[in-house]
């Protein structure tokens, strides 16, 4: 009589190369075959490598997250099969809770280097850095960021069912006219990779396949959710996801111990391995009924609570660093506003590069403000003053009519031959550059803070 | 001994037409006079036009929506000097509250034809539109969208200081910029705009000048804040905003009882005429000391409270209606957040043109998710499931196992020869069009809901 | 079309005395004559004077608050007939709106004296005290006590409808039986009073017979509510209250702008004269149909938010201020939850007066915590850190390792004869008084701060 | 480099009795040995078993609730020496965590029976009875409280430092006097009892004394909280504790998953055995620093929400359900309004005793509301709406004009003998009656209010 341990329907290991683990997946493919079926109804736990599968350490060095290899993630734990789950049903994915494994109570946020991943400010950070964040229940610090710790809004990045073959050909057709469209000099989505694929189970013949066609996890998609990251579907939440396949064939991953709206280092959420327990429910003919084309939720009761009085907001316009007008363009519009929050925050002795890993995964409120003045998007960024152990509010600053004082603010990880100081590339705008058109790598001579150095 | 009742610094009439009310003008630029002096630290009530100048009337066509001129708007209150306030101060502007005329207990939220005005669905919902919204207190409630009721998030959509000459060049060079290079078959920016414009008391002279050089009030802008429709700058928020002339000559006006994050239809906020109450501080040297190039602000405490346990969230990605991929693009992704919103509403007997409406003017979050997953942009709208008198939640037709029961809607006003169903204009895909081409315009024979009929 | 202004269904005046104003009353009985008819579904502005009608004045001395004439209390609003309302239904009210008058942006907050009218800490605090708290909008402030602000969560003191015959009686027993026991060297209850008992527009017979028999407006009970005092009983609240009579004959008054949980100093509201707006319905057999004995209600959504982590919770047990131990006494804990929220404020500066006085007026939260744990019953208050402009946290003491510097705080107005200083009645709490069985009122020669001087 | 998983301070066994295990005690005394030193700033995990050490069992009866051995309560895990603690320190404990065990994810609420334990409502609810309840991640469900679901405010109901010799004689001296004085037909307060104490570690002799000095840990004591079943002191708050002896000898347990405000059935939380997590400092001279007499603590931030428009408050006021009006009683009061909340609920189909385990342990909120108003004090008791799966607004029964459809609610756990269904001590009002001829223990003659008759 009564509730025993909730069954764990899928183990990973840390001694184990994430590329050999039979529950892990790095594709969306349909071919991918079921590791374990769930019940209708059931909650299971169902363990997480982080996003790299271990590429990342523990360490002050960000030569790992410089050298990352992009064409091994995200390892994703799964599919499962549910059953009685078809195409047109709804699966009802209820998250009861996610925790960090207890003998693993860190996390890592990187800003990806600009020709290897790169992030939402590559263009004017473009080097690779890191922070490592302890977690201490529900509170993470770090020792590359100090006087901030906040609660954990804990969430898996990734969910979603697998595409059928005919969702996943659209997907490919879709990206692909972008991809052949380009003119950017950039990466503008990811076609499928056979290299480093990794199919779970799969027979070395659906694993070619797989390689070949399968739809890289990197975007979220409208048909199925993936990887979404958004940072309230945290516990509590209920999503519900479209099925397309038999047995609906869902997959999670990417668990993050907290994030902000935007994620905007890229590797920029407090990534970590750990468990997710779900509840799964079938709702036959759920697509038809709710008439969803993208998945839906609602989120758990249980988020961290910030006074909107204790919430400093910034804003910004779809005017870019350089001057220049753009037109409605939401994503130039926040990019501005998280720049605008760098520069404040600057002032108390951050380094640019300390406070783009803060401002990706600490809980931040990224909002759509207006969206059809033209030509002007605004955003705003509302940033929680109450993860702070000093006043930050613009009340002190005004108060004591001076900037304010800068505090010892230590240093993130860099990269080997960065310096961790306010240094950025360099740029039109004299704020942010070392002037002279010199290159950021090329300027730094030592790790020691405020001694930067150009050449 | 006491206080008594609180200044107003500027009164508005109902009887006297907005172009001839010398408090007020609709043109930004630094020699339109001030028409008042307020003393630092003063609070002082300000009265505001609607943002049209009365255009809009409380009846059930949208005709004047239709035919509204836009030479003419936003009218604002003001400009006023603030003691002491000088280039490079901040002003700390504290809302201590907003009320709507006690006799004018109404407002109006209006989709704009998409040749005059637009919106931000306006390809798909080209005709005019409106709903009128009864004010009791805290709550708005609407003869236009039946079962809905929401207390008011009241803010002013506009309130900012005068450009500098330097500023004001700056901004027609930039946006001049982007008008030349536009090759869109719509506006993109408005130029100065001599027609109608109104600079107050300015003498013929400034007149003239202020109608060759003034900024339209339409967008918000980085150097000063201005229209930048953000729904929680609510009563009690703190507004840190950059003082560029002597005096600061402060404006305000546009005022909302309530909107959704993005605005969406444009004339989308509940738009008011009402009384704002006002604290002004100057912050000496405060742009320096707070190293701001945009206005920040800290919300007030008194913001309406849903659970997130009940508010349902849309997930939109910038892949657009016809399965067209888009890099990175925020405003795509947040163009179908609200189209899978309305696709939901619609199931429950809601028109359309209804809900689009009730997304522009209810208190709906719009959040920036992942930013960073190349090639989609992510984006959420959150929709309080509160403000409905019924539930529109999943579970409920997840329990029932079937289609939602359409309930008695009646319908929003439309211009003329426009019916009430829901129509929209043509389009790829099949479930948001008439199909054939057909314009929506000659589409509709009576305004009988559900009966819509194409020639 | 549309709506117009709000129909008022009773206006008030401040040129003629409240005991002489036709919508008011201060007796609860079933023959009040109603003074207006107001319809099923409709909403009215309902004008009040403060609870006292005018007794207090905005300056600086309490001798009005020692002086205050209890037999006059409260002046409410009323009665109305609320058209179709029968014994056995429910009276749906829903608060729209509450606001001070314009012209009157103020409020009070009086400590009464021991002797007359008395409070919850009157054993210790005897003398009578006063802040006058000046109002811009949502926020107040007073002169009385500085450096805090907060903004209202502004209700209703007073709510019900008229009793029944049968109604009465049983009250007037109940309370009589209460009276007619009391060992106690205080008032337990009050009995019906002829003196100054105002029937508004009955004849002289009924006023007599109210006089008589009309229950005082000073207890909240059960059967109908009336003067429960709940602070959260706000802007969009909905209340069910049982009907008793033919008409409902509902009356309002004792406007709150703001109020600490349990009211402790009585005349511990910041009280008011103002306009409420409210909606009214009938529930037909209601009382059954929902089985209630009380009435029973749900807040609006617009509550002041003050995060849990920004607010200072205090303990208190059943042990009172001279070491006895009660048992399970909730009453003695929440006094004593009281007093330590006063001994930890005073380090700041503030003088136990102000204390008191705040903690009547300031959204405080007071909660039941434990109720089995015999002896002791466990209460804990909850001060929101965020309503002053200092930091009172205990971190900031910890941190600094030494006690807080106390800030220059002024005083609150006293009775004449009564100085400032934190100075309270004897008691054998050395830490609460003059020592030497030295009465309160003769220890004071002047009214400066901090130099209280016993003879 | 980084961390590893955090020490656990003290383990508990579930295969040795709690009597014989090291780390556990049962009173409070100075002289009961620590078990283990923990570091000024350090964090750790502390195992607890639950309350009672094992006497309830996950089944279906009701009996272990009724034969618990209440000379055996609680079980606390330590005391622990903390590094560098004095008297007149304080002892800043923050919550970093609170777990149940993985492999036993459920838990208890119990009503005592009257003769052994009782509770808040005992006159009326007399049997013993129980609810299990089963954890999923954030949430409890329980077989025995059908459409009930909720995420628990999880925490310790106990924690404190050990008093002092002069501390506990104090506590002695005053409970004695009370005990003495006691003409209430039921125990007033505990006092030493030899019998089951357990010292942990201490010697025979010292536990020879610990049993006849120690004081029970049933109540809640200003000098230094203890059990205070404050059900909002859940993961991330911070307590100050007054120190009291060198090390501090900290000890904690009594683990909640959730507690309503009161905790009213006394075994009224969800009692679990599990982990909690723990960061210490020590404040030198803290207690005069702060001025404190007892513990203060600010809550962590992320407790559940519920929109205060989606809580049901019920009111109460000091007039017994006999009629007798009580002077200015709280715990009157607050049980009146838990009746209250009981009635209502109730209809929907839940008996009596199910009510009463579900305000015991699901987050209610009890508030004092007016304390002043002579003779009645009166309370509120918020239920959050959204725990139930089925609506239980009054707004439901409003609309349809009748009473609520019952659902099939199951049955609470029972003692033998003791039927399911809405039994009560009977009474006048036959909804609360067996009916049947089944006897309510046989054991009801008059048990107050109107005649209970057992045939």
């Amino acid at each position: 009589m009564g509730k025993t341990a909730i069954r764990t329907a899928a183990k990973v290991s840390f001694d184990i190369p994430a590329s050999e683990q039979k529950v892990l997946h790095n594709r969306w493919h349909p071919d991918i075959p079921s590791v374990e079926t769930i019940k209708d109804g059931e909650t299971v736990k169902i363990e997480c490598v982080d996003w790299t599968g271990g590429q990342i350490d523990n360490n002050d060095s960000a030569d790992d997250v410089r050298d990352v290899d992009l064409t091994k993630i995200h390892y994703l734990t799964g599919p499962f099969d549910v059953e009685g789950a078809a195409p047109g049903d709804l699966l009802l994915v209820e998250i009861m809770d996610v925790q960090p494994f207890e003998d693993q109570p860190w996390g890592f946020t990187g800003v990806f280097a600009k020709d290897n991943g790169g992030g939402f400010l590559d263009e004017i950070y473009p080097s690779a850095a890191k922070a490592i964040w302890d977690f201490e229940g529900i509170y993470a610090t770090s020792r590359h960021i100090p006087h901030v710790k906040f609660a954990g809004l804990i969430h898996p990045g990734i969910l979603g069912c697998a595409p059928s073959a005919d969702v996943l050909s659209t997907w490919n057709a879709r990206e692909g006219e972008l991809i052949a469209a380009n003119k950017l000099e950039r990466d503008v989505a990811k076609p499928p990779e056979p290299l480093n694929a990794h199919a779970g189970i799969a027979s070395a013949e659906i694993k070619e396949k797989v390689g070949k066609e399968g739809a890289r996890t990197i975007p979220g998609r409208p048909e199925h959710g993936g990887n979404c990251d958004i940072k309230n579907l945290s516990r509590g939440s209920k999503v519900y996801l479209p099925v397309h396949v038999a047995g609906a064939k869902f997959s999670v991953g990417d668990l993050h111990f907290s994030q902000g709206d935007g994620e905007i280092s890229f590797c920029g959420a407090i990534e970590m391995a750990g468990i997710i327990t779900i509840n799964f429910k079938v709702l036959k003919n759920g697509v038809a009924n709710l008439g969803l084309k993208s998945p839906i939720y609602i989120p758990g009761p249980v988020e961290p609570q910030f006074s909107p009085g204790r919430t400093l907001y910034f804003e910004g316009f779809s005017v870019d660093e350089h001057g220049k007008q753009h037109y409605m363009d939401v994503t130039v519009a926040y990019r501005q506003t998280t720049l605008r929050c760098i520069e404040y925050l600057r002032r108390f002795g951050y380094s640019d590069y300390q406070i783009y890993l803060l401002l990706s995964c600490a809980p931040i409120q990224g909002h759509v403000a207006g969206i059809v003045d033209i030509p002007n998007a605004c955003t705003t960024l509302g940033l929680p003053m109450d993860i702070f152990d000093f006043d930050i509010s613009p009340a002190a600053v005004a108060t004591s009519g001076s900037a304010p004082t800068k505090l010892d603010m230590g240093a993130c990880a860099f990269e080997t031959g960065v310096a961790e100081g306010k240094v950025t590339a360099g740029g039109k705008n004299s704020e942010h550059s070392f002037g002279g058109g010199l290159t950021y790598k090329a300027s730094v001579v030592d790790r020691v803070k405020g001694t930067v150095t150009t050449s």
